[in-house]
């Protein structure tokens, strides 16, 4: 029987999850692992939480260095989220020859290569499969399984927060602003909800995913990031009837062209796997030049998922080796040689309002057809009580400067016609 | 960069598609993993397939001792399928201190304790991701990522010809018979189809995956199995009416009362993630206590697919140490204490075809009754053209002795009405 000390750095949502695991397994992993995986530590200011969990008063540290110098522990793990303090805890524990396991998306997304070559001068174990997707085990499938692969492609649902809101206004019809509220109330989105609803959490994971699957630094500023707090309920409705759903989408394409990485909301098509992912579900959908497709799904995020993740990453450092394995050179900045597409390709769907019905079509097909957009689906409907004339059209490919020119000279006649939205579409 | 010599045992589909990975990508894993990847040896009777390939005649082994003799061979890929002459080469490679790969299912499922007790001894790797599912990351997910859970129930569509089979059957009303031989004609299905059709291939897989996420041996031979050669169009249109879609499911469930496996056609909800896995593609959907519901989802077969996940195996075992795994004591038998569930609980699909309609009805609520078997859905048709009257239920769940007795005694008074279709079904 191996034993093996653990201290937990943070108990929220995520460090509880992961304590009670621990606490309820106990038996479970002497038996089925040969380990008998003690908490030997706690770093947490609200000493109540501690308590509430059970943890023997003995176990709450007062500081990171009465951790670092517990001969007890073995593996530290780093779930308090941001950047500092998680930041130096992390590089003292490494530095004090303990393994990290950690699920700090923001922390691993701007910081992996210095963590990582701290983790190396130690010869420590660095470990991170909960900061991306929770319960879904995408990190390893990336460098254990799927490494072999040229990925081409990988879009993803990787935000529990903004895929409940979109789910719930695409069943009910409400606003966003209902929804978020709605949300809020019941825990599924924080009192400031930027992180999760402008995109940064899914760029964080985007940026590690995407990553490890293209061999290359992709670093989170060279993704392109848009939110949800635009979107309509209305858009949602002609998006169905036209059979597509929407989602906030993370997604990255690895071309001889060179990488594209982006997060905004996106019509799918109603039939493809990724559409009846929903609610808090989060699922991670890759093409390889060999495996061809793969998709990976469950709970992006709460205690026990994401907990599980934790104690997986726990398990497989106690049983192999200390080990670091990068596909790829962890720098801060990308490669010199990776080059970034800015003006991407995609389908899109517009929403027009416009006062006359017959002026309308022919201004934007005459604006497309200059432009050589070309149409794949139009929803033409009766005048409004308003007396406006929504106009929705669905383009094929074209090229992201294409459409906002498109845009900018339908606009320029607004007498005319208006572009009310413009939602990206995946083929 | 480390050089890393490959034998690759069979040049049939997946050996041939490992081939070609491996030469298509040897500059990629150059760069990438710093690996230089060369097959040194291949052994295959047909030399014009290895040939055909490229494969240099001076690399075509006359012997299994030949490959084991080669010191520039590190890991030997064993694709040959079938217990011999499988196992005493991929013994003789351990033997001869080579790390082995396989996509041997069969092979693994009936001796992995002997193939793991050679690797041990002899400290070199055994990988076999490849043998379950191609292309979907399933075996490491299990033993690498969610070993930290009590895996309560995994389901699988884990065999491609049968769901490519049912997939067709659902679409387009054709017979069992029809589609297999449009199977066979595409290469979907092999000319003696049993070991898919009648469900081996997926209990030998069942067996695999669920004595890693069950923590015990669970033999082959404690799988109950059924095929899918009894199936009829009339039955997947009616499921289909009461919505559900029928599939050849892997079932492995572990309760207090104990391990219940099994792999045979069942329905299962069409809003379930599993009910649109179709054609050729697998998944198989785990809950575990703390992750809660995952699922992984691809290419269950093919060459590249397949190849993937031996090249995945391939990189892992050079940039790892060798290591062998297991989270359970692998042995022949399962542990004396495992009890295995064999009247097992499940909800039931029956039709009944009748002469009388009055009779029917009151005479299988009767039988019902006594049973202590209550329904959840009813369909009750006019009468057909030749006089029958199909009645289907869709019973609540109940043991599978109960529902054999109904059957029995349903069919006791044959002048009345006859069960002439009883699927499970997955609630």
């Amino acid at each position: 029987m191996k034993k093996v000390g653990v201290a937990i750095l943070g108990l929220g949502v995520v460090g509880g999850g992961t304590y009670k695991i621990l606490a309820e397994h106990k038996e479970f992993y002497k038996s089925n692992h040969n380990l008998d995986i003690t908490v030997e530590g706690v770093l947490e200011k609200n000493r109540g939480r501690a308590i509430a969990l059970g943890i023997d008063e003995s176990k709450i540290a007062e500081s990171i260095a009465e951790i670092c110098s517990n001969p007890e522990v073995d593996i530290v793990v780093e779930v308090m989220g941001g950047v500092e303090p998680a930041k130096s805890f992390v590089l003292a524990a490494l530095n004090a020859g303990k393994s990290v396991v950690t699920s700090n998306k923001e922390l691993y997304c701007k910081y992996s290569h210095e963590l990582e070559k701290a983790a190396k001068k130690n010869h420590c174990g660095l470990f991170y499969e909960a900061s991306c997707v929770g319960g879904v085990p995408i990190i390893r499938a990336l460098t254990d399984n799927l490494q072999g692969n040229r990925i081409l492609s990988m879009l993803g649902i990787i935000n529990g927060t903004t895929n409940y809101i979109l789910t719930k206004m695409s069943n009910g019809g409400a606003s966003y602003g209902e929804v978020l509220d709605e949300a809020k109330r019941l825990g599924y989105a924080e009192a400031d909800p930027s992180s999760d609803v402008d995109g940064y959490d899914a760029a964080y994971k985007l940026s590690i995913l995407s990553s490890l699957a293209f061999h290359t630094k992709v670093p989170y500023t060279e993704i392109y990031r848009e939110g949800i707090s635009e979107i309509s309920p209305l858009d949602i409705a002609y998006g169905k009837q036209l059979g597509y759903v929407l989602k906030l989408l993370a997604i990255g394409k690895n071309t001889a062209k060179g990488i594209e990485v982006r997060v905004h909301p996106a019509f799918i098509k109603a039939e493809h796997p990724l559409a009846s992912v929903n609610d808090s579900f989060n699922a991670v959908y890759l093409t390889g030049d060999s495996v061809e497709d793969v998709m990976l799904y469950g709970r992006g995020a709460g205690a026990k998922p994401t907990g599980s993740a934790i104690v997986g990453d726990i398990i497989y450092c106690a049983t192999h080796s200390n080990f670091v394995y990068s596909p790829f050179e962890n720098t801060e900045k990308a490669a010199p040689s990776t080059k970034f597409i800015k003006n991407f390709e995609s389908a899109y769907y517009l929403r027009i309002v416009a006062a006359d019905k017959a002026g309308v079509l022919s201004k934007v097909t005459s604006v497309f057809g200059k432009l050589g957009i070309s149409m794949s689906q139009i929803i033409q409907e009766k005048e409004n009580s308003d007396g406006a004339v929504p106009l929705v059209v669905i383009t094929h490919e074209t090229y992201e400067s294409n459409i906002n020119k498109a845009v900018a000279e339908i606009n320029s006649a607004a007498e005319i016609a208006k572009v009310a939205a413009v939602i990206r579409v995946v083929t």
